[in-house]
């Protein structure tokens, strides 16, 4: 796979970007911006050293799949990559790759901006028809965050049930906890080893900012996280081939794990895995913050009842709209900074009516409260079918999924 | 299981020793003295504030278990502990606890210097009547030499054999390598993590000497190394109990680790292991070097023939005897330097006869020729014996060993 050049890792370590009055700062473990419009996400990519996805390789892309694009690529929450041509080639080739996402199980309940990179990874392994692979990190949240190894693995399984509930199937998606899945295979830790030795701690302390008081554990963790971007890890799953392309739907403050990954690939003979980046799915409180599992007011939780989701977009939802009717309908709202109108441009497919309403929102002539309502209703709909696919997946249907395995595909 | 205090494994990092003219090196990498007597091991006990073998705790021993002191442990090879005495009560008490030893797999060839803590093992192993565990640390020695996965996996397969054919009977002995090892077990990888994040790159920095251009493997290897003192990561073996007690006997220089294991110990949950530390066993060059693997001219190897160990011990062993034979009646042999009179304190059992060669060849009576002889003869015959059970272990049998399994112990 002809891959593109990455500036190297450790020159892109510093990941605040200051413009003017505004700060935006995205790193795997925070990420903020002081503007109401979010972090500028065309700076990051410069800053990054990614490609920004064109209009040109969106067409590349429909050409070649021969389907629309998704509305979270079309309208910009995928507005990133790396190497994505070189996939579409692949997929053009009729040459095998698969895809890898993954999830830090910290929390019980998943909310809305949890769902958004496997509503987008399920689309492309629809289109695609390749093997998935979820990592749950329950290792990292262990030594990041004030849980027990029991409690992080629970949550991996419970999330997994989140997981799957996005449609995904057993034939052709291996979902796998670090805690488990290490002691299953000699072929990862193996993996985890060979990456181990190329990475230094000045890199690992230049790429996430790591310092002499940190545990021993985080610092070695990134290896694990990249892993995964190599076949030569999941021998079940790939019959042994090592050097199997792939491709990682992410949300961008995950990039530094992988332009670390991208640096030590070439040097331990395995191919550079492409990748393809999300925004954040914003806070309701703005666009400058994004959602947030641990505080239920700025979220939208996959387990909330139609009312709880309505109560909180009147309520919590920022609005672009007038403080009053008479000024909403003088001066129009402002669907920058609007958030239910940001959440209807992930959730409502309709590319006409989301015009129609932006077009009528802006002009002041669609109020809020309609706005509002019709976001609600979407989310309802989306709700209630999670829930109710959900509720039928049991530890034993997880624990399937969990199982290294062969799946549909022959190497 | 009581234990006594050590001091906090960082403050006794700096591990160099300068007395007088002559400066002792002691680290898990690197072994050496300016002075032709070797290493000072009071000093040494004193710095790591490790507790002596006195001749109390020798009777104490032969007490308890109602055997004679095995020469090493009588002539002070094993020479200084870590709570000791908490192990004999438990074996007093009829209570559990197990022996963990190891070694790095970098080459093939295994010499005697190898062999001894595998000696003493085993006869601790008769003594106790315990499960014992050997780890091969295939994924260190992967980390820090340039091999490859492959072949250090491989060289723990070949050294087993001769860890095997020291006599360990595969009832009540479990040997494992890292890299397989951590594939084929969550409770390993669980108590690695535990351990991972209660030590900080501080601490290793103060306990190992690494520095920032180490690779994260590193940092976060002695962890792995640690993992095996706690019973938790072996449940197969223990029934699930994690709190057995451990005793590891090892040369010195693998102290740093342990010291590192003792301090995280309480903090979570577990027992400290005890220690049993041996010296060196000197090169054939002198005894301010340790037998190393990689000079064939400074070891006596396993594979060796008979007529390799008469002329390695005839040409290259250091004499402590006259330069002339009329000297040597004159002023008599050097037994504190004489590298065969050193060899056979470890290998000679009959306590008469050594103490007859030491009298007779310091007072010039006994030549170094006649010296030389007896030790030739002696290994000679441990060579033949080890030989000969070594040729009969196969791969297949080293697989049984290497198998995660329940041993003859029941908890």
């Amino acid at each position: 796979m002809a891959t593109q050049d990455d500036p190297p890792a450790a020159e892109v370590g510093e990941m605040s970007i200051q413009e003017g009055d505004d700060t935006d700062v995205v790193t795997p473990w925070e990420v903020g911006s002081s503007s109401m419009k979010g972090v500028d996400y065309h700076k990051l990519t410069k800053k990054f050293g990614s490609s920004s996805i064109d209009q040109e390789l969106i067409d590349r892309f429909e050409r070649i799949t021969g389907k629309p694009a998704h509305q979270l690529l079309k309208r910009g929450t995928f507005f990133s990559h790396r190497d994505l041509h070189s996939i579409l080639t692949l997929h053009e080739q009729k040459k095998p790759f698969y895809l890898y996402t993954g999830r830090g199980p910290s929390s019980e309940a998943m909310h809305l901006g949890h769902l958004i990179p496997f509503i987008f990874t399920k689309w492309l392994q629809d289109t695609f028809d390749v093997p998935l692979i979820i990592q749950l990190t329950d290792d990292e949240k262990f030594l990041w965050k004030d849980l027990s190894l029991e409690e992080a693995n629970r949550l991996a399984v419970q999330n997994s049930k989140d997981i799957i509930a996005c449609g995904f199937s057993k034939e052709n998606t291996f979902i796998f906890s670090d805690l488990d899945y290490m002691g299953q295979s000699p072929a990862f830790y193996r993996t985890v080893c060979r990456i181990q030795k190329c990475v230094t701690f000045n890199q690992v302390k230049g790429i996430f900012g790591f310092g002499d008081s940190d545990c021993i554990g985080k610092i070695a963790f990134p290896a694990i996280q990249a892993a995964t971007s190599f076949s030569a890890g999941f021998p079940q799953i790939f019959n042994g081939k090592t050097n199997i392309p792939c491709l990682i739907p992410c949300a961008i403050d995950q990039d530094p794990y992988f332009r670390m990954t991208r640096d030590v690939a070439p040097r331990l003979g395995y191919q550079k895995p492409a990748l393809i980046h999300s925004t954040f799915i914003p806070s309701l409180q703005g666009a400058n913050t994004k959602m947030s599992g641990s505080d239920p007011n700025s979220s939208i939780y996959l387990t909330d009842t139609p009312k709880q989701v309505k109560t909180k977009i009147n309520k919590y939802a920022y609005s672009g709209g007038g403080a009053t009717v008479e000024e909403h309908k003088e001066k129009g709202g402002n669907c920058d900074v609007d958030i239910a109108y940001q959440y209807l441009t992930f959730f409502l497919e309709d590319d006409e009516r989301l015009e129609e309403i932006r077009r009528t929102y802006t002009s002041g002539e669609l109020l809020t409260g309609y706005l509002k309502k019709e976001l609600i209703e979407i989310l309802h709909k989306i709700l209630a079918d999670h829930q109710e696919r959900r509720k039928n997946i049991t530890d034993d249907i997880v624990r399937e999924y969990m199982t290294p395995r062969k799946l549909k595909y022959d190497y």
